[in-house]
Formats: structure tokens, C-alpha cells, sequence
């Protein structure tokens, strides 16, 4: 049985902006073993329909969704979960579990004392 | 000397999305010996500006600004170090450093296999 993880950030009009995540899906990549997919929410593609598409394309009978965002709010709450789910719906057997928001992870403090630290030695 | 950093993230109407950088401020707080404040680039106070006076009212001569994005673009290489910039400049002495953003931080790719393992457990 296929994994999959669709790693879904906000998107941007910006391309630099919409890298991030792609960026993280190769690193990612390197370290799970599942097909690694990537989608953003809005104003770019592939979309999560596309990202979910694309799983399923590729074997997955389960996708776990990874929302890039910080803060938990209405677009992790509400807009990611009901869009993987409406896609899903379209895969029969297919399915599709959607994480807590990056943000919220205690590995986030870390990362900020590690940012101060780097950046006060400056 | 005193050392302050000062946490900034986008910034929201809504008070709930508005809540994770005082989450992580807190957390901070316990981990560094430094004045610990909370900033919003938009939409919500305190805004840079008066972050950075906080700041400075409690005695620190040092800042670092810690953007709490998640991909590298506009509002973090232009928009939150020129605001940072500005205010700090009414500062005699001050230093006022700007930290890259938390997305691109190696321990990224922890927190988000982290986050499969506990969504694939469910």
C-alpha cells in the first residue's frame, strides 16, 4: 500500500514565493518514504485537487496533507481540510488525513533560539 | 546591556491568527535571557514601531527582529527590516539586527516529519 504526504502551503502570485514548499518536498523527500506531492491553496498550481490528483496518480491510498502555515486560522481549520476531503471524495477508497499547521510544533522555539543566536553573532 | 527580541509575524484581523506569536513569545521568554516583545508587520498593533519602542522603554540597546514567515519574500527582505530600520533610527544607538525567516531553517523538515508520523497514527 502507497503513502503519500502533500505538503500544501498558501501560494502566492510571486514564484519565489510559492519555492518554499517545493523546497521542503525534495528535503522531505530524502528522508520518508512516500510520494511527496505539493499544492497551494490559492493563486497558484497545482491546486490541492491537482495535489491530491497527482497522489492518487502516482499509487497512494493514503495522503496525509501537511499544511505549511504557521498559524492555525480559518485556511488550516476550514479551507485546507475542506478541500483535501472534496478531492479525496473523487478517489474512491482513497484516504486523506490533514496534520496540525507547522506552527504550533514545540520544534518552533527552537528555531527561533537557534535564528537569535546566529543572528546576534552577526 | 540589555538584548531584546522582537517577534513579528504578519498580522491579522482576526485576534485568533493574531495569538501564535504571543504563544511563541512566551515560549521564548523561558528559554532566553532577553526583553521578549510581539510585533505585527499588518492588520493588528502593536506594529513594528512600537515594538521597537517597547522595547527601547525597557532599556534594550540591542534588537533582533525575528520574522515569523515561513517563505523568504517581499515582506521579509524589504518590508519588515525597512519598518525595523525606520524605527529604530529614532533610537540614538540602538542596533537593530533582522533575522532570516523561520521556513527556511533546517529543523523545518523535523517538524513536518514529525507531523506525518503523528497524522499517520491517528
Amino acid at each position: 500500500m502507497k503513502r503519500a504526504v502533500l505538503l500544501v502551503d498558501h501560494g502566492s502570485r510571486r514564484a519565489e514565493a510559492n519555492e518554499l514548499v517545493e523546497t521542503l518536498a525534495r528535503a522531505l523527500l530524502s528522508r520518508v518514504d512516500r510520494i511527496v506531492k505539493t499544492a497551494h491553496l490559492e493563486a497558484a498550481e497545482p491546486n490541492i485537487e491537482q495535489g491530491i490528483d497527482a497522489c492518487v496518480a502516482e499509487g497512494a491510498a493514503e495522503i496525509t496533507v501537511l499544511p505549511c502555515f504557521l498559524a492555525p486560522g480559518r485556511h488550516t481549520i476550514e479551507d485546507v481540510p475542506a478541500q483535501a476531503t472534496a478531492a479525496a471524495a473523487r478517489h474512491r477508497g482513497v484516504i486523506v488525513r490533514v496534520a496540525e499547521p507547522v506552527g504550533t510544533h514545540p520544534l518552533m522555539i527552537e528555531i527561533l533560539r537557534e535564528r537569535l543566536e546566529e543572528t546576534e553573532g552577526d
